[in-house]
């Protein structure tokens, strides 16, 4: 038996089903079969065989029919079959596994890099602004605990971010055996501190030290990562509006409505349900009136409901899990993950990659975030936003 | 052309496709090339038509084709095709539109006043326990503003609710045109009353009055409604406990549970995003490891989402909206609505129906709750409950 599987992507039933019946009818008539059928399938009316089948005929030729199913089926003009999310409807939708196998189209690269300078420099702007304005200058502080290096260079580029904004930067660095009040005092100072509008504490911290008392002991007014239960709360219910936003799905929001992509009325699936990303992005997704479903790592079929998305948000921490065939015809990616992989080639050893496998992304998407330089730079970009905001909001500044 | 809709059902893509190449063999041979077709479905596989198309053949009489899609379109052992929540699997869900037109089962009717009545009965033993230990009584407060006759009967329902179960009910009475600052004075109090464990203030309130400012006002630890944004951003949270969980959702999963419907790794679909139930409800589901998915207005295909999933939570206030034919065969509905519809032969001139179509999905699903008799009574079992567990906390009983 042939299996048609053209770049890796699997037909849906419907294509295999259409096809079969497509392969009954003789090649000049399958452009009017197909269309004929496609309006019954829209209008969820059966009709009688007889209205079809007016005689019947087939390809015996297994080599005849792999050839018609990697090139065009049948002829059909590509448009009628290309797909775009900016035009998305139910019925459109339903054609696109067909439009994977008949277009080559290569998906739009999403600059992340390029968005977070643009946000910068509109940072910097404001913080300049609001010092002419009021003599006040907005103030982060980092608090790291022990001496992970990835911890230590995620902290050192805060720092050179608050810089290069005009956003002072104050940090704590405590051993890694130090106790949780000595942490709890940090936080309970830069609380007072007037000069202070955003703490944060970078995670993760020692396993003597409980998690939740510390991050609650942040002031909500200055949690600037949006991680307190207060703040998720407020971004869960309608009507409510949270202080802080957490920064990592802010910023892939951020794409979007950069990139102009639309969200209302769109299918969303967001892979991961983690308090810091996975759960944060599916409520701002709802926020923007996009159905959203939660992929996890009890999902049955975690394939069939990503290819059911018009906007994907991978947010799971595994090497190129989203295949090309998890993804709808013109789906638009953002992809949170990053994971080394060996790389003999590059002088680390390894390499960086996503959860979504980049090359095979790129021909089915719409548009796509590399990595890196895609959700990463954003990240840091939305903590920076979020302590501007947070220094407006206790000074009254507009 | 004939439109092939048994019982107001639709067919899928998939079946009506089916159905067609079905009637393109000799009726003998329809149940191997059904077997045969379902094995390449499964493994995504494109046979060669010549594999199927031994010889064509089909039905050219209209009557003939609508007589056998209303029967058995194809001789196949009816088990094989029927379908139950308890052995779900991606495999076998795919059969289901087919089952759909080949099975006439009645779906098992969820008992939500017996459960009820079941829970209020171990709430009446634990009271008696707990009074009889430490001589604690557990006490809920109810505030409600203003004479609308529907808030009056809840709240009477709600007094004599707690008298069965031996819970202390105070009650505050304020007229419609008192200010904020009474009512907010009437929850300083109950806060500040130990005898009172549970506060609520029934909703809506007259329009002058702030909602929000007034719900939050009600302490943490007093919330036995769960709608505090705290209480949310818990519920949200891996790895987070609220103190309490709002009422409704929590008696839509409660029946879940008592009846042994397996949550975990199913395809569930709450419909509306209420901050009271839909949005709760959904993250009560993905606490257990459901696959959620969460339709609303802006929805742009409601009817083929829902017929996705496993377990269905409908919550939007439209009477009867989801028909039959949006309802996957085998599917759980819990039904949250309680729609008031004219009904000459009721001597009030109504009747009181869900969101769904209660007798179509008696056809399809595989257990729905009734409409008076299903939700409605556990919402006020669990506020007894969440006012007991709130009792118990405040006095370290276990």
């Amino acid at each position: 038996m042939f299996s048609g599987k053209p770049q890796g992507k699997r037909p849906s039933h419907r294509t295999i089903l259409l096809l079969l019946l497509l392969q009954t009818r003789p090649s000049k008539q399958r452009t009017t079969t197909f269309r004929f059928l496609n309006r019954c399938l829209r209008n969820r009316t059966i009709p009688m065989a007889s209205s079809i089948f007016t005689h019947c005929h087939y390809s015996s030729s297994p080599s005849s029919l792999a050839f018609r199913l990697h090139r065009h089926p049948f002829h059909v003009p590509p448009t009628c079959l290309r797909f775009s999310f900016l035009h998305s409807s139910p019925a459109s939708s339903h054609v696109d596994p067909l439009a994977a196998m008949v277009t080559e189209s290569s998906a739009k690269v999403i600059d992340g890099k390029a968005v977070a300078k643009q946000i910068r420099d509109e940072i910097t702007a404001e913080v300049s602004k609001m010092r002419e304005a009021i003599g006040v200058i907005p103030g982060l502080a980092v608090i790291l605990v022990g001496d992970r290096k990835d911890s230590a260079t995620y902290v050192r580029n805060k720092k050179k971010a608050c810089e290069s904004v005009g956003i002072n930067s104050l940090e704590a660095n405590l051993p890694e055996d130090s106790t949780e009040e000595e942490v709890l005092n940090y936080i309970s100072g830069y609380n007072e501190d007037p000069s202070v509008h955003g703490i944060l504490v970078q995670l993760p911290l020692p396993s003597h030290m409980n998690e939740q008392n510390i991050l609650n002991a942040v002031r909500i007014e200055k949690d600037v990562d949006g991680f307190h239960p207060l703040n998720i709360g407020r971004l869960a219910m309608r009507g409510r509006e949270p202080l802080f936003v957490p920064c990592t799905p802010k910023g892939c929001i951020e794409l979007l409505h950069r990139y102009s992509v639309s969200i209302k009325g769109k299918r969303a699936v967001v892979i991961g349900r983690s308090n810091i990303v996975g759960m944060p992005a599916a409520l701002l997704l709802q926020r923007e009136d996009a159905t959203v479903s939660v992929v996890h790592s009890r999902t049955s079929n975690p394939e069939e409901m990503t290819r059911q998305a018009d906007i994907i948000i991978a947010a799971v921490g595994q090497a190129n899990m989203v295949k090309g065939s998890w993804i709808k015809p013109g789906a638009v990616i953002i992809d949170v993950g990053i994971n080394p992989v060996e790389d003999a080639s590059s002088p680390r050893g390894y390499k960086l990659v996503g959860d979504v496998c980049y090359e095979e992304a790129m021909k089915v998407a719409s548009a796509v975030t590399p990595v890196p330089g895609g959700v990463g730079p954003m990240t840091i970009a939305m903590l920076l936003q979020n302590t501007l905001i947070s220094a407006k909001r206790m000074h009254n500044f507009e």
